[in-house]
Order: structure tokens, then C-alpha cells, then sequence
């Protein structure tokens, strides 16, 4: 069994003191505890956040992996151990929602983006109550498609309100211990 | 000037009688028309409805490009003049969402995530107010980003009702006979 | 049976009085004329020639495709008559080395890159002995590994001197005016 | 300053006998050992080796890469410790290429499409003399063309016959240790 990987998407405008910032920089903590890699799309803002949280629980250790959309490893925040510079632009939000799982922190345009991939490639997806498109969509399905994997009558994008909320619904469906 | 590419998107399951198709054919036959390049997704549904459209207008002349998810070039749909088998499966989206101008009819997650990403990019983005993604986002904004390129106060997502609608939306702002 | 996609790669930096460039536009003609699409980088050099030839033969109706590296269509060289866009950077060499056959003059890395991919991908390969990679790799073999398709004993880069040859050559593998 | 990362590209066939394997292996140590990270492509034959070699210096910490060209990360082999499932194919290779440095150990068809991309890049590329197209073109040019970034009268790709001395190159150009 490979170690899971959870990506954590969201706007990258938010500033360290939102709650955007704020709650992503706990799940960060928490799935670094855990053990898990984390993939983000290596920018600011939520992306800044969630690897934040990982640094302050693992330092160095801390898997988190920044999906970069350019050429250079430099465009990556600081708290990013792992920065892979694709060249390939908005594509790699394809590579970002092929993890494991996907958490969703508000967000614009190309969270949504993220979101709408996520849910075609039948991720389980958790969405944060509190703004932007994952508070619009959380609790909701997208389409009535048949999903690739079979997460039952939960087959909608879970909602939460809390950091702890989140990792408990992942737990309960993902081993991510292993 | 290069000729101008209008990309149309919607749902790859909706059957030559549905609403969606019948909109999507008379699109493409208006777009062939006016001498444009169509590009889609280049599998059934309203792919199949917009090649169709093209092909009824202008044969095996029109301009009906199919950007593939697979390698195979035979996964096109019969209408498609022009299939490029990618092999990048979903990560493709981001290049359909790069067309000059991108109409929505109806949808489900894979044409969301064109949506969200043709937004993100700026482009000249409408959404047929009839069902689905396009019918939930129609007249509306996605966030209130700056967009790259300027479309004014007509910064939404641009619904119609009607093809012709569709099509005079696009001669506003772009120079469809160039 | 969809119509048949011939790439021609090669150096983005030769001149209009080079060899290569002369090449290119012989064989842009020849394709041109017998109702094939043609695939290339969009960029100047030989994606320039070929594509002028093209135009030369079929004028506005060629369907001469642009693969470019970046979101700008205005990058695209003016014979190219479909440009798309992609946004992927190099990524996009992959696309090109999708198509069904692919015919290489010159070229430095990138056009390396492309008769690489190809070779991976089974396709049907051909290349200018005149200079560059094409010259060093024509009527070899780049691996002895299975091809995915099947060319019988001819399972090398086929080596051509002329343009028509290369035609001649393509026309024995491939249904071109289907 | 980021983490440098070191991407290991080679034959996916070669056995855990072959001199290709041990030196990939070897390879995979060492850099561990200096905590760079690591990229490959995720599969078996030197892709398998470099990991094994950094999993038997470092275990869970070691920051092995799988870019993965398919969506099932079970695919990866069972050394690399973060898995990358993109989807994107092939065109993943322009991904591994774009590491701050590319070693080439033997390989075919699809590692020359990485030394080309790498090469194209810019990057600091090493190719083992040893065998397949590394041994090919070790200590030689690819293009004259200028390269992105400056390894002065270095600017070939760097022949090696021990995995000690790649690092030694490496060492000498990039701060390992950073």
C-alpha cells in the first residue's frame, strides 16, 4: 500500500491572518502528524498555509509537495519541502486533483477548477463550510455521474467546519496510517 | 491577426435528441459559417452535437478540432476534421479552456472544470442559461478576480438562450471574420 | 477511418534560404495536397516552412495545426492556419509526437525530444539525412524495444533524401487519402 | 533557497543484476545521504534501483519522486516514497526534466526524450558512459544552441563512470547541502 496523499486547494490571495489561512495551517499540522504526503499547488495563500502547518509539526520531514505551474522551484513558498516545477501552467491542477484525497479551503477560480477535476476522477473530496467555491458546494454533489470509486451514500462533497472534522472524515474512509 | 478559435464544451453523455445537442449543432453550423475554429473535447454528447453542426455547414472543410484525453486518434467522434490525440487525459481541459472564447451548454464536472479554467485565463466565457454547470453559472461571475484581459462590465459569464444569441455575444467582442 | 495527422518537427531557427526550410516547405506542399493534416511546434524555422508550403498548396483550407508552447496564439507562425494554444510548455512536444507519422528535419534538442517520444510511441518515423538529429539518427534504430505498432522490418527511422520520397514513403504505411 | 532536486532517469526493464540497477542504487544513496531530493519516473529498472538505494540509507525519510505517468499511484514501485500519479502520459517527462539536475544511466527511447528535454532546460545533465544512450552521449553535445544557464566550459552533458563521481560533478555546480 503507498502512503496517502492528500492535496489541500484554495484561494492563493489570503492573507496569514485569515481563517482560510488559519484552518489550513491546522490540517497541515494534523496530516503531517499523521504521516501523509501532502500535495498543494506550492503558491501563497492557502497553499502557504497548509505547508506552514506541516513545517511547524515536522520540520524538514514534513512530505508536502508543491506542485509548481512554472519552471522555477523559486516560485514555491517557503514552507514547501518538496518543489516540483511542472512547465505546464494550469494543467498541473490535474496533477493536484489525482491525489488520494482532496480538501477544499474556499477558494476562486482555480480552486473550483480543482474541485470539478476532483470529483470526475472520483477522489473523496471535503469541502470547508466557511467561503468561496468549496462553501458553495460543500454538503452537494456535482453531477449525477456514476463516481470511479465507491464512497457510498457519502458520495458528495463532504463538508466541514473544523481542521479535526476533516481528518476524521478522511480517517474514516482512507487509511492513512499505513 | 490568427483566425479566431471558439472553443464549446459541455456534456459528453446527452443524446442527438437532447436539448443540449440540438443547441450545440446549431452553434457549429453559425461558427463554421463565419469561417472559425471550433475546439472541443472531441468525444460524444455536445461534442459530437458541435462537429456535427460544422460538418452539415461545411463538410470536410470545417475546422473542428478534437483535443483528445487518449492517444488514440479513432476515439473522435465521426464529425471531427481535425482530432489531436493528446494522451494528457483531464489535464487536456486547461487546453480547451485556452481558445480564444469558450461557450458552455449544459455540463457536469468535466465542463466545470473548463468553465473554471477558461475564467481563470480571462476569456470571453458563455454559458447556455438552459441546464446544468452552464445553466448554474449563467450571468453570473466565478470570483472577483481581476480578469487578464478586459471585457468590461460584461465581466460574467455571459448567458443566451438561443445559438444566434451565442454567436452575436461573440461578434461584440471578438473579430470572428479576420 | 480518421483522416491521417502528419507532424513535421524540426529546428525553430533556421533561415528561409536553408535547406531545412526548403525541405519542410516541399513537404508541407506534398501533404498539403493530398488532404492531410499537418501538425507541428507553430514556431518559425521548419514548423514555418512546412506550413508556408502548405498555405502555398491550399491557402486558407489547409489544415496546417500549430501546437505552441505558450497561451498566445499571436506565437503562432502566419502560414499556420488552426493554432492551439496549450500552455504546457515542452509538455506539449508529447502531443506532436501523438500524431500518426511523424517526419523530422534538422533539429536540435527539442526536435530530439519529439523523434524520441515518437519512437516510444510506435509512430511511423521518418528523417531528413541532411543534418541535425535527423541526419544522425536516419535508418537507424533509437531502441530495440517491441513497437507498439507494427512496420514489419522497416521498424527504424526511415532515412530520406527528398521530399517526395518521404511522401513515397508515408503513402506505403498510411491510408493518406482516406 | 530551495532543496535541490535531482532527477534519475534510465531503462525501466534493466534487472536488479544489471550494472545499470547498482549504479542507480548507488546513486540513490548518496544523494539521499545529502538530502537532496530525488525525482524519477516512479516505475521499476533504474527507476526502481535509485529508489531502493535511497530507501536502504534513509527508509520512510528518504524524499524519493515518483512522477508517475499514469492515475494509479500503485503503480510506483515499492521504494518511492511519494508517489506523483499525474495523468498526463508521457508528457511527464517534461516534468522529471525540469529537476535541478538530470543523471542519465543507460536507456532508450524514453530516457533520450528526457535527456533531450533536460538538455533544452538547461539543466546540469550527467550521462553514465556505461551503456544506451547516456553511454552515447556522454561527454558530448547535444545542440550548440545557448544554454538557460551558464555551466561555462562544462556545457556538455557530463560523462561519469562511478556513482561517487556524479556526485562529485553535481557538488561542484549546486549546493547540496542548502
Amino acid at each position: 500500500m503507498h502512503r496517502i496523499n492528500i492535496a489541500v486547494i484554495g484561494s492563493g490571495d489570503v492573507t496569514p491572518e485569515s481563517k482560510e489561512y488559519q484552518i489550513a495551517k491546522e490540517i497541515g499540522r494534523l496530516i503531517a502528524r499523521e504521516g501523509a504526503i501532502i500535495t498543494c499547488g506550492g503558491l501563497g495563500g492557502v497553499m502557504k498555509g497548509v505547508c506552514q502547518g506541516a513545517f511547524e509539526a515536522k520540520g524538514e520531514e514534513a512530505k508536502t509537495v508543491g506542485i509548481l505551474p512554472g519552471e522555477n522551484p523559486e516560485e514555491a513558498n517557503q514552507f514547501v519541502n518538496i518543489p516540483i516545477p511542472t512547465g505546464i501552467g494550469e494543467a498541473r491542477n490535474a496533477i493536484i486533483a489525482a491525489a488520494d484525497s482532496v480538501i477544499a479551503i474556499g477558494g476562486g477560480s482555480g480552486t473550483l477548477s480543482e474541485i470539478a477535476l476532483a470529483w470526475k476522477k472520483g477522489k473523496l473530496l471535503l469541502g470547508w463550510r466557511g467561503s468561496g467555491w468549496s462553501g458553495e458546494l460543500a454538503d452537494k454533489l456535482i453531477d449525477a455521474r456514476g463516481r470511479v470509486n465507491d464512497f457510498a451514500r457519502d458520495d458528495i462533497i463532504m463538508g466541514f467546519d473544523t481542521a479535526q472534522e476533516a481528518i476524521n472524515i478522511i480517517k474514516k474512509f482512507l487509511p492513512l496510517n499505513s
